[in-house]
């Protein structure tokens, strides 16, 4: 018999969590992970991730994903779900996809719990600029690991080192003390999975949902929070990533406005070398 | 006979290129409008505000929208399309929408032109603020107008007044002329609908769109170019919106990266008193 060690023959938690088997044509089925699990579902990265792979996974797929939005319509319950991944427009080097991730209800009747759209292009050589630098941060190994955080799962399937807007503690019956506004809401992370594994276009997605909501600096009171929608913009190929390896990112999140109910907060994503691999944007819920 | 004047019969342009008629349920049907044309197709704004306008109009719809994604996914030609707008999923006070655009290609198949999700919600009053001041801008009436600089019609729909970063004029055989990279690709300029409209919705998600693609900044040669996604973020209630009237909108946008045929670009618009009203980000196709 083979003696293959038993880390090799496990894959990686973030790979089970993605695992989807094709049902022929659109159509995949999926399982939540509870190595990803959030407050009331799976953490919302991992459901970009999980849209984005039923893409990957499509067997008419053209190119590699340009932008991808995700809207988180509800809830998800621990268990099975369907994934449908349809190619709406197909050019001959851009492709638009919708897709849709359902669960069956209390009834079986299987309700939408998020909707997505997704460009896949391929891309060819030009002109190119970033004008976004790296911010000037200490080394990722220069910089403390602060996982846990807060007591969720998938916080411990990232190795995340904060150089600066680390979460501020609350205790009970602490009293609103907000950041003056002419303090931006900025937080600057070092962030890999954990264990660490190579960069790719799954795990860029779900990496652009790692920042808590700015709120939460702006306003150490706790009040219920969710992303509504996400949208991710994707600057490299494929071949860049395999680049990076395993290597750490550098996060940046920042908040523009908290209006009745809904906040936005831009983020960006360099590899350890500098490159802007990521720019994305989300509209997060909060209460009160 | 009543004698009204020929100016209160007619819709204002922007409403008649927005017009859908039902045909129940999630159905609608319009018509492309050459006072929006483009380059090879309507306005991306135009269209952005269509895919909106079907939300708006449906029976079933829930609060007001927050967030809007449009993909387009191929060029449209002169002449009648269909919309479908699906609310996929609607809780107490949200509601997720994805939403398609067809039209008949020569064999009489319906073919997707423009996909796009959006969420409406219905929202609460709660703390709030805006961390993107108003740039320090003369006032609109202090601006010169200067509209039709390309010779587009859907140009002379708007009154647009740049502050800077104006489109930078090219002649035959000029070389590159690239801005330094620690210059932004900033624009600011006021708008306005001409001739002035009310805001709406609508009208905003056709404002985020004015900004001409960042690499005409960077490279004055130009370049084949197209949006293939656009994201706009509402911050305001259509009362907040009712209140702003027709005055001008100050809007800014600036690119973050130009990689392998796709930039990104984000932009900010703001009332005419300073209150930011839309976040808004985009991805661009450009040649070479």
């Amino acid at each position: 018999m083979p003696t293959t060690p038993v880390l090799e023959q496990q894959a990686h938690p973030f790979d089970q969590a993605l695992a989807l088997q094709s049902q022929g044509g659109d159509d995949f089925l999926g399982h939540t992970s509870p190595a990803y699990w959030n407050m009331v579902g799976p953490f919302g990265g991992m459901l970009a991730a999980l849209a984005l792979k039923a893409v990957m996974q499509h067997t008419d797929r053209l190119g590699e994903p340009v932008s991808l939005t995700v809207n988180y319509a509800a809830a998800m319950a621990p268990g099975p779900f369907q994934v449908q991944a349809r190619a709406a427009r197909t050019s001959r080097s851009t492709q638009h996809w919708i897709i849709e991730l359902r669960q069956d209800d209390a009834a079986g009747v299987a309700q939408t719990v998020l909707t997505a759209t997704a460009l896949t292009a391929v891309r060819r050589s030009t002109w190119g600029a970033s004008e976004i630098a790296m911010p000037d941060v200490p080394r990722a190994q220069d910089v403390h690991g602060a996982s846990g955080v807060l007591p969720l799962e998938w916080l411990k399937r990232y190795d995340l080192r904060f150089v600066s807007g680390k979460l501020p503690r609350t205790a009970p019956g602490e009293t609103d003390a907000p950041l003056p506004l002419d303090v931006p809401s900025v937080t600057r992370l070092w962030m890999r999975d954990e264990p660490p594994r190579a960069l790719d276009f799954c795990s860029l997605a779900a990496f652009a949902d790692v920042f808590y909501p700015r709120i939460f600096l702006r306003r150490p009171k706790r009040v219920p929070v969710g992303t509504v929608s996400m949208t991710v913009y994707f600057h490299a190929r494929g071949g860049e990533l395999k680049g990076c390896g395993s290597g750490f990112l550098l996060g940046q999140a920042r908040g523009q406005v908290f209006h009745d109910g809904f906040l936005d907060q831009s983020a960006h994503l360099w590899s350890e070398s500098g490159r802007l691999l990521v720019t994305s944007s989300q509209i997060v819920y909060y209460k009160e």
